[in-house]
């Protein structure tokens, strides 16, 4: 059936068309089935939702996802995307072919899969695994869609952690490191998508973080490395398309999460890379023996693409730094370049850009350029190139003023700091959305209180968050004070 | 934050709300994301659609499917769902708990489960499967849900083929044998969803099919059975939800599928069933050994909810009948009341009545039933019930008008009539939406044929669709002859 088109302005995640009930009748189509859509730009696929008035009999309602269309559009029932036998092939446990796994990069990049599809992809790759060979094509696959960089340097470093981690924005201060030592490091960073901050909001506070391919070349030639949004650029669309589908099921499947990291800094033109494992309790991993095998499993990979891929097996059973939110740690990162940073932050960015300097083979230490200020003087040249202002100092960042204090309520040693309660109070006090919300912690791991002392303060740009955040610190321990010789906690 | 509500006439399958972009943002929810709705009748879950400018910020756009709610509603992001957890244990391969199967029902039926969860739980299902016990329970949650058929009568027959033959329209014979023979049978069937043609669709060509369960009763008091739609009575919600899940990826888990049907002939209030399991090349289960486990475990849970479940396992690797699609269909059925219908037809529709006759306990002989002219009084009486005209005639169903002949292109014998294909070009053809699209069978499978002779026909109500369909009888073999001798088939 031929359509006129009237564009409609719903910007749902998934190209969708809006059809007359009285035509998609005619179709043969329901809710939520797949049309194909052929007209004089090409042809695409869209979901269907119907409508009595919205359009008219005749009409295509067109909303934005779908760009611009011209009609006349011919409008048809979509054939089952190619990749759906395969994604059946890998519930019933069967190795995919290299053809198989690009069919589905391909399908997935076109938006051809419907929800339920890639729920079933995540969920067959999660159930029966990837193997290597498996993973290193997705890889490839993946890595080849999309936009690429392309550098003139033969060496070109990046780093990456697995996330789970609280705070933890090392990021920000190996990249200085490894760029004044004369190593470019082209660093895209993501947003906060469970957590209280991504470094790209960190960096927010600071700088601009949104620049195209072109700009981010230019900012790199010019300080030797950059801090920005990979979601600007266009380096691995299809794997932000599958995190959609992870996310709401809470799995990060290995083989993914390997092809998903390696694709993009494959696309980035990356060739030696420092990949962060952290592990322990609350962590994305729970246990050595496995940080070990996906860290293998990393390096194994890489191999495969020509990567050289060290990995840094990493504490992850707490929070990194003090602040948590984007403004509290970005008040850490400051600190630490003047010396008066959270020790366990200065020693996980030294010992990850000493490990990024041994894989590429340049005799640097990262403790003596952070000490010299030459590594703050690279990242103040970062700030002004990504237009943000290169003198600004830690009183030009306040946190938020409605504040509520965590004490703790016994004398004992702190035993735990439980990464995911931290990431949701600041969550809940409005991070990463109200940049100066978020968490200041006061005391570490390891350390003595007594009955009294601060545990952590809660910041949020408006009392009604805080009151949210609040709510949750009464319900949860978050941080965990255990007296050496207690053993009745509570008795009720 | 508070929004006044503004409908918006789209018919979406999940319930969904229209945001205003800049509201969106305040309250930290993207696209596809959902939220709760707090409002004077009580809570509802949405997914949330973005718009510039069809809602002003402020006002929440909400779609039909939500039904009428007044403003103020108070939306705020909505929590995950509690079953999702259930779902990572069953990819996890870790058997549920009753509980955890209570709410994963519960939040399928109350729509709080995204497509990528609906994917992800029958992804799960179909790669670690369920156990009987998980099934048991599943079977008891689904029936608990949406509503239920009490009859005063202690026996109440019913009949069900898990699918996959084309044509194989035994149900609307069965049903009038067994009411004719003094025993309840009230008969809900599904339309087609992959097929030609479901029985409602073609017990619609006769009368009407959509009846309330009030409306059901009586039928059945009348004149003892009833052969109506089930998708008007709300029977089974959560299946419905389910189905459309598995649809997309064309899996059929097990587990899924004996919990599915005998859901819903718990809560039709069945005593007595009879399952048809077509087992063979090209019908949903291909092996002897399979359909004699599935017809164990359709028994087992059976006994469980306290339901005589038979299961007859028949011949499924190719169509049963003449006809194929709604008005072809129902012509075999008027034939076979007549004595002149096709012959596996026939027996397979006196073997099924006579095994539940066995089941209940009565003593009577569907063949006698048949021949006597009874079932076919029966039957005509439920077509009076059900708002048709009790004298119809074959000569009153007039195939579409548009046909194409498929002939042998050799002699020898018919060694195979695909399913699938005969079901797809029947589709082509128009069925089930032109109810007099379809095809006729020529011949027999076993039949010895000769060069020329009439293999099939399509019938169609339109030119262009009688054009497509013929497109594939070109491509495919839908019914193949093969020469005993014959052992070169082509030289190219």
């Amino acid at each position: 059936m031929e359509f006129d088109v009237e564009p409609i302005d719903i910007g749902s995640r998934a190209p969708t068309v809006l059809l007359n009930e009285a035509d998609a009748a005619d179709l043969g189509v329901h809710a939520v089935e797949r049309v194909q859509l052929r007209h004089a730009n090409g042809t695409s696929v869209a979901i269907v939702e119907l409508t009595d008035k919205l359009v008219s009999p005749g009409v295509l309602g067109v909303t934005r996802r779908l760009g611009h269309i011209e009609g006349p559009v011919a409008v048809s029932i979509a054939p089952q995307p190619a990749s759906v036998s395969a994604i059946r092939k890998k519930l019933d446990d069967i190795e995919l072919e290299h053809h198989e796994l690009h069919q589905l990069v391909r399908d997935i990049y076109e938006e051809r899969l419907a929800d339920v599809e890639l729920g079933a992809y995540v969920s067959a790759v999660y159930a029966n695994g990837l193997s290597l060979t498996e993973t290193t094509h997705l890889t490839e696959c993946m890595a080849a869609i999309g936009e690429q960089i392309q550098w003139p340097e033969p060496i070109v470093a990046d780093k990456h952690s697995i996330g789970g981690v609280a705070g933890n924005r090392v990021t920000p201060i190996l990249v200085p490191i490894v760029a004044a030592a004369g190593v470019k490091i082209p660093k895209t960073s993501s947003r906060a998508v469970t957590s209280a901050a991504g470094t790209a909001d960190t960096m927010e506070v600071l700088c601009d973080v949104d620049f195209s391919i072109e700009e981010i070349r230019d900012i790199v030639e010019d300080v030797g490395g950059c801090l920005v949004w990979g979601g600007a650029v266009n380096l691995s669309p299809v794997d932000d398309r599958i995190i959609r589908a992870e996310t709401p099921l809470s799995i990060d499947p290995r083989g993914q999460l390997i092809a998903s990291v390696l694709s993009k800094k494959k696309s980035a033109g990356s060739t030696h890379v420092v990949i962060d494992i952290p592990y322990g309790e609350g962590a994305k991993v729970l246990s050595l023996a496995d940080a070990r095998e996906l860290a293998s499993d990393f390096k194994r990979v890489g191999e495969h693409l020509a990567m050289h891929v060290e990995c840094a097996i990493t504490n992850g059973a707490g929070p990194v730094g003090r602040g948590v939110g984007p403004l509290l740690e970005a008040r850490d990162i400051l600190d630490t370049f003047a010396g008066e940073g959270p020790a366990d932050l200065r020693i996980k960015a030294i010992r990850l850009a000493d490990l990024l300097f041994e894989s590429v083979g340049v005799d640097a230490n990262a403790a003596h350029i952070l000490d010299s200020g030459r590594a703050e003087a690279t990242f103040r040249a970062i700030i002004e190139a990504q237009r943000g202002d290169p003198d600004i100092s830690v009183s030009d960042l306040v946190p938020g003023e409605h504040t509520h204090r965590v004490y703790a309520d016994r004398a004992g040693v702190i035993t735990h700091i439980n990464n995911v309660y931290i990431n949701e109070i600041a969550r809940r006090a409005g991070a990463p959305k109200d940049p100066a919300a978020g968490l200041r912690l006061g005391h570490r791991l390891g350390d003595n209180v007594v009955e009294g002392d601060l545990l952590f303060t809660v910041h949020a740009e408006s009392p009604d968050k805080l009151a949210d955040a609040r709510k949750l610190t009464e319900r949860v321990e978050a941080v965990r004070v255990r007296h050496p010789d207690e053993a009745l906690i509570d008795r009720v």
